[in-house]
């Protein structure tokens, strides 16, 4: 009997863990056919308390061509939620009717409080600012692909680097290699949240917080691009000096390595010119594929071994043990109060933020 | 040649039939696997003409476990009906393409007029606040499983007795059977219609209505919680005062017998403390997954012998044989004019309101 | 090697490849079983940017009656569309996912402009109010399947046809045929654009503009009914005035040829009398069953010898060549900048509107 596992986080997967989900990736990529009937008969449900159709479409499309099948919403408006359902009953309840269960949150933490419930093994497609480790599954994928490793590599992140889910996870994953030197690109408003920062030092990375690309670009190896939204910015008067020091042209890119690999989570809007899709250092369309490959494997990971007949019991019990102890006004625990107050390293087991005492 | 079957009241089905139905929901719960292919290559449609989520998930686990696939929407604002088409039109067409159709709709009576119209079996998933049969099949299915019957039972119903749908049919149901005693819990303002109570006496059922869960809970071998809005309460005060008595704690149940199985349609809120979800008396969730064995072996039944390449045609023809008789301004017949006047036993032949003459 | 094949235009099909399509679709009636599984493990994505719950349960019920599976989004809201992104990007995306895209848009031309860049069989599902080749293909199926031939017909067109892209699509298709008379049955202020009359004329058709129903119907083979939306009319005087003009009912039908075929693109609303639905004369059930036929046949033969693991590369490449050159506001070219300037014959490539120079 195995145990039952999740997707909650990238850093909880082991090294051998992640290695076998990239050869199974390159595996599938080269035989799909061989795999087009290996999850049959199998449900993966899409929760997604926000919509997100790249991501849907990239796990829906991933379960179909394993052969199983899709269920879900896609607005919270037209579900149970609408009506005060708690994450735990849609939880177990769906994981009633489904072998798998993909999240997506506004909330920071809904994956790992959904996991507490679920008979069935739940994975983060995003929860609020916190991780969305299937972008960082098809990040580091891509550059396994591209360059053969992941360490020892000079990665510029350019974008909105305060809010950015998807660049928080990269970093964080990225770190744990060895020789990994960074370039965060941003607006002075828009510069890595402190407690990201004080991840990079404690994992020894080493970093550099500059202003333009143009200033790092020759040096890299990566270039990870962000949309920044103009709200974002400190003001319009900023937004209309600065909002174009952080677009990609072909201009900009004449100055880079041929080797440079030009990464994005997509969607885009601006902050790519047209143009640079059809340099061949452009990757991102394949990052997207690559996204769906590596998604195939890890939905075939967890499926390992269930069945419809048997399902987990939760993990968590009530009574509540104890008060909430987070202060995170986006953390799930304090949408959700029967949650269990959990905390490992005086950080929030939920949404990782620093449990003040 | 088989005539086309319908499942648009639970009433409808013989003794034998429902039988039938539950040995193969509990031959599907033991070998899944044996029936992931039986309905391969068969479509459903889901016409969901108000947004329900989980009926709307249970159908289509129901049919995709089968080996099927799902067509349908769940917003009428985006489907043809926003462009002012009439229910016969939709279900004549979407019946030439599906294999079977469930319809949900806000209007009494709309699974039956549709039914009228379609070359493929009807499936009524909630019509108004008229009946909900599949739910009352997961409800009898569930005290099957649990008492190994569903007469001379003491059965506690809780909540919005008036407006609820979900409790009409299951009192109706549950009547018919020997020896059952009926213990009504609600308001002053939300006690069950003179129509439904009539038909207990009817039936010779005998019940009794009580304003506290206390004051029978002791007596109860099932005690059956719906949700009450807010805005259900006869006044702000009302609710402030009352809404407690209708939640069921730890502490009102342990007055229960260790015998007692306690369900509820889903979703819930508050009607249910937390705590109460770990008591082994709490057979909601489970109640939720029967409800979903019990529809795949419905969708199965009224599949059979049926295919793609032969419809049956439609039961009823222009033109309208007669002005409309129904004066519930919620019946179907309210809305699609075209409908003809059907009536049976002094009630309208949709709704089951009592005709005015 | 097979090049891309893309259905944008009902009139670049080959007289060959027509008649194969019809014959693949009649087969497909006649022993849908066979079919079953002839796409399994194939994805068909729905990119439809404004909803059309027919078209889109019609082409997603045609992939799943082929063994195939369904992606997309029906609600642009809820996409990443509403992120900004391009609709090349949004191809190029999606079409590393699916096998064969269906792409329904208010813009003119946007199924061309995705077909530059999409890897994989685009179908037109309906582009603004330029064409609808899949409508015009089940029309004329019908009217194959009902007279035998598609030339040599007496055929009135009755309602908008100013703004109605189906009318606009089957007069295009239907005059390419030898013999053809048109009844053009519309008020004086939705009267058929003077660019469609043109190509009427260009292509010798005889063409007769009438003002009512009765003037022309004892004359008629087929009568193809669509509807005038209130707000078309030029006044609510000349709505009240005229509406029941345009409306099709039995006495008005009384003076039809016995093998008259009533076809309407549906949905219906008011413009046909519920009773006629009952005439045996009426066919548009029937023609939306057809249209389901073709549109399976269509998907068989686009998605030929393709293959998940062999994409191809889009024929379009930046940067852009030049200015944009239609001056046509509803053009796709309009909103998606970056589009090449294609023209041919003095047209717009995209939406046909002629270039003025």
């Amino acid at each position: 009997m195995n145990t039952l596992r999740h997707l909650l986080d990238f850093g909880s997967l082991t090294e051998k863990e992640w290695d076998s989900l990239c050869n199974e990736a390159d595996k599938i990529r080269q035989n799909p056919d061989e795999y087009a009937s290996a999850r049959r008969g199998a449900v993966l449900a899409t929760l997604f308390y926000e919509p997100s159709t790249r991501t849907q479409l990239s796990f829906q499309t991933a379960m179909l061509r394993l052969g199983g099948s899709v269920i879900g919403f896609s607005d919270p408006r037209s579900s149970s939620v609408a009506k005060g359902e708690s994450l735990r009953d849609t939880v177990k309840i769906v994981g009633s009717y489904a072998d798998v269960i993909v999240i997506r949150s506004p909330l920071d933490g809904a994956a790992f409080a959904a996991s507490l419930y679920s008979p069935v093994p739940v994975i983060n497609a995003g929860d609020g600012s916190h991780l969305h480790p299937t972008q960082t599954m098809a990040d580091l994928y891509t550059l396994k692909r591209e360059f053969g490793r992941c360490d020892n590599l000079k990665i510029g992140v350019c974008g909105d680097l305060y809010y950015g889910r998807t660049v928080h996870s990269l970093l964080s994953a990225l770190a744990k290699y060895k020789g990994n030197k960074f370039y965060l690109i941003s607006t002075e408003s828009l510069r890595l949240p402190e407690y990201c920062a004080r991840e990079l030092s404690e994992l020894g990375a080493e970093y550099y917080e500059v202003r333009t690309i143009e200033e790092c670009i020759g040096e890299l190896d990566v270039l990870y691009m962000t949309r920044i939204q103009r709200e974002r910015f400190a003001s319009p008067e900023e937004y209309e000096r600065e909002a174009g020091v952080y677009v990609l042209t072909a201009e900009k890119l004449s100055r880079a390595k041929d080797s440079l690999a030009i990464l994005h989570p997509l969607p885009k809007v601006d902050e790519i010119s047209p143009e640079v899709d059809d340099d061949p250092r452009a990757k991102y369309f394949a990052q997207a594929e690559n996204g769906l490959f590596i998604r195939m494997a890890l939905i075939l990971w967890l499926t390992e071994n269930r069945s419809f007949a048997q399902k987990s019991p939760p993990s968590a019990k009530y009574p509540i043990p104890a008060e909430r102890i987070c202060t995170n006004p986006r953390c799930v625990t304090a949408r959700e109060k029967y949650l269990p107050a959990l905390a490992s390293g005086g950080r929030c087991a939920y949404c990782a933020h620093i449990i003040v005492g």
